[in-house]
């Protein structure tokens, strides 16, 4: 926004690229250098160059130096965890109409990507309370969000839901656990009269259980579903979709209460 | 969040719901009566009662009235236009990195869909521009984004991106036009270092051309890939995909400048 | 292969080809007029001419006449059915290892469909042995397949397989019928050692049984499958899948006797 | 068909099963051992034995000895080739109305894979013939029809099918070539009319190229589509898709001659 283009500042956080497939998240710092299998690079002479610069390593290879942003984090988080992929993500927050100012419940925790991503969007003013049963998996979730600066929109809580949802008259629930199903009553009375649960689920059994329990709980519009991506491969006059694909994440069930 | 469940007041929009297929967003008021193919409701007789109440039509039909919210609106507003669905909407969101405080760029404006939930998740301090070349389209989208109240994160623009674009170090900027390539140099101007851009289109052949046309302009991290949507019939023992589905909607495009 | 292009005889049965979605299977005769929504044609009057020729009806439209062929008529019996897909049937052939000299059992005959595909590969010395258990049916099977000239290499039956098959040493079965699961000890007993088992079902859960019961009974190289089919709309600058698709036929499961 | 199980004899080729992703196809002979990764096995002793016997290699691994198809073969020359899937090559012929007695030009042969299945179905009246411009292609392709038992339904042909196809009034042309558009004169003219063209490409451009030179010489019922498979892991209350698929292996062309 403001005059010229943007420094490389000590103490930045920057992505080295190399390509699609290869790239680093890195700070920036005096003193400090980057080994990589192509060579090494001085992180301190980049300081006070324009991002979008190129360096070289000490073998010869080229990277550019790109401003990190959340997306980067978070494909890193969820790359590691191999849980719930972007897109659904994406859609998840959709479906469960996360909006600034939202009260959210999630169960569970997780790596805290899906975590990270609800915080995003209840902010300014929303809060996600998120449930996780493993301390191990908390305190890495909530090493990731204060990496993120996401935590004043979370309250963690190291508790198992279906015993019970602290909170009531939440606008949203969103649960990715192996056995929602035995959730939904306590789903249910958190939830706000017309609020919104969505579920995430590998499996095509954990599915029918999860809307059989969605249905005779008198919840309404429960509906289920997956995204399936297909990624391309596109070149002037040989487009055509990648061979290899992920087939299958998981399924999403989503409902309102009523 | 306050004591008590939440009561229908006169003024309020509320959601009527039959079934999945059939429901109908409706304000509330005094001396107002709604017409349904299966008889009248007199909405006035809904004050005061609790939100989940059912309603008789005159005919004996039953409804539910559920609170209405944002997802509603959305639904209904993509449903008229058919353009972009929720799917591919909240992936754009999420691959455009588009967070509280970000300034992005839309062309074009269409229906105001997509620039709705775009300024949803650019609230409380980002904003969005929206460029739109047809003037119609640009006053239903406001009316609208009214409706939503989310005028206050839009700066609507009758103009056309490939003569130029107002805004410099913008975050993002998202595509859905007929000819994205021809705008990428725009783009490119507008964009801060490491900004996002994600195009939308429904055909191959716009693919091929935008992909080409990023990494002409040396946008890095250049991606094509769809969305497929499957929903399910889930019935115990009888569980199914639907028999008829939506197989395309649109290829997503999605790059990173450097 | 013999001198100079095709003659339309009289008794040719022909197709009246329209367009993609529009077309006739009619026979050809003397005095005999075919009535279309678009007016009457004079079947007569093309005797005599060339496969290929243009036909125009009384109110101006004009047709295609094309020599008929099998698949013409596969086509029309699985449209009106609306069970096992083209596609389904052509790998259920193919993972059944259907070829000439085959001894094929199916279960059940249906419309005929599947049968003639299978009886179509198993000659000239295989047979197909078709069980159904409502004679309605194998009343219209036999009817088709009489009109495919296909009941040389068909023996029916009307009898319910979990009761016994009564072939031994075949080579392959194929199965769509209800609760395949329940089939399993009969099959086995018909199969040689090695033979093929194929089975199609609509919903998972049957899927789910039929696998578990394929694997309690010794068989082999048990596995599950679906096929999906996309068509797309291609036209030069504008190519795209179609927007309204079938999500869903059945799902396919092979194993082989051990 | 004859009394009593199937014995393995000497000379027989049989299927050595471990499990679904490991068997071998071998020759049983006296005096031969077959080397695996788990040890040795004595071919010579399983002679006599019943077919689905279970042999044990040195190091204590257990095999199931079963009887050989014609599919054991097919699905191998495609795993080394790895071009046409299974499930294209079924519908390729169907598509092509490929009878007992269909006089059928393939280009281009590639592995024979493709040619086998047409030849089992042409059988045992009808001829492939089948050109290719390599002619190391050829030779390979040779052999392993030869090893098939499937050359007397076989013309081999070293000529690129652009400069002419030498036969007329074929049944069906199949296609699998990287130009197919090019030929689309020449396989008019080797069609009779109503026969068939399919063509196999793993590009969207080629597709475009194909379906518009089949529209501009007259073709009709052009159509272009693709087969998606979808392989599940299927377990009690576990089940689900795979997770790594094939994406995409390549779309079918399909019109007829008018």
């Amino acid at each position: 926004m403001a005059g010229g283009p943007k420094l490389i500042e000590d103490g930045d956080e920057a992505l080295l690229y190399v390509n699609e497939k290869k790239s680093w998240l890195v700070r920036i710092e005096r003193g400090k250098k980057f080994h990589t299998h192509k060579g090494l690079i001085d992180l301190e002479e980049l300081i006070g160059k324009q991002y979008g610069t190129e360096a070289k390593t000490t073998l010869g290879a080229t990277l550019k130096v790109i401003p990190s942003d959340y997306l980067d984090h978070l494909e890193r988080i969820m790359r590691r965890t191999q849980v719930i992929y972007p897109k659904d993500t994406a859609l998840i927050t959709m479906l469960a109409n996360v909006r600034p100012g939202s009260r959210v419940v999630e169960c569970g925790t997780g790596s805290g990507a899906l975590t990270s991503y609800l915080a995003t969007h209840v902010a300014p003013s929303g809060m996600v309370y998120t449930y996780e049963v493993r301390g191990e998996f908390q305190a890495n979730a909530r090493k990731n969000l204060e990496k993120l600066n996401l935590m004043k929109h979370v309250e963690m809580k190291l508790k198992d839901i279906t015993n019970g949802i602290d909170e009531t008259e939440v606008d949203a629930v969103v649960l990715d656990m192996a056995t929602p199903w035995m959730a939904i009553e306590k789903v249910k009375e958190a939830l706000r009269m017309g609020g919104r649960v969505v579920s995430f689920s590998p499996t095509i059994n954990q599915v029918e259980k999860t809307v059989e329990g969605l249905n005779t709980a008198g919840f309404v519009n429960v509906k289920a579903l997956e995204l399936i991506m297909r990624t391309y491969k596109v070149k002037y006059n040989e487009t055509r979709p990648d061979m290899v694909m992920v087939g299958h994440t998981g399924y999403i069930v989503s409902a309102r209460r009523c």
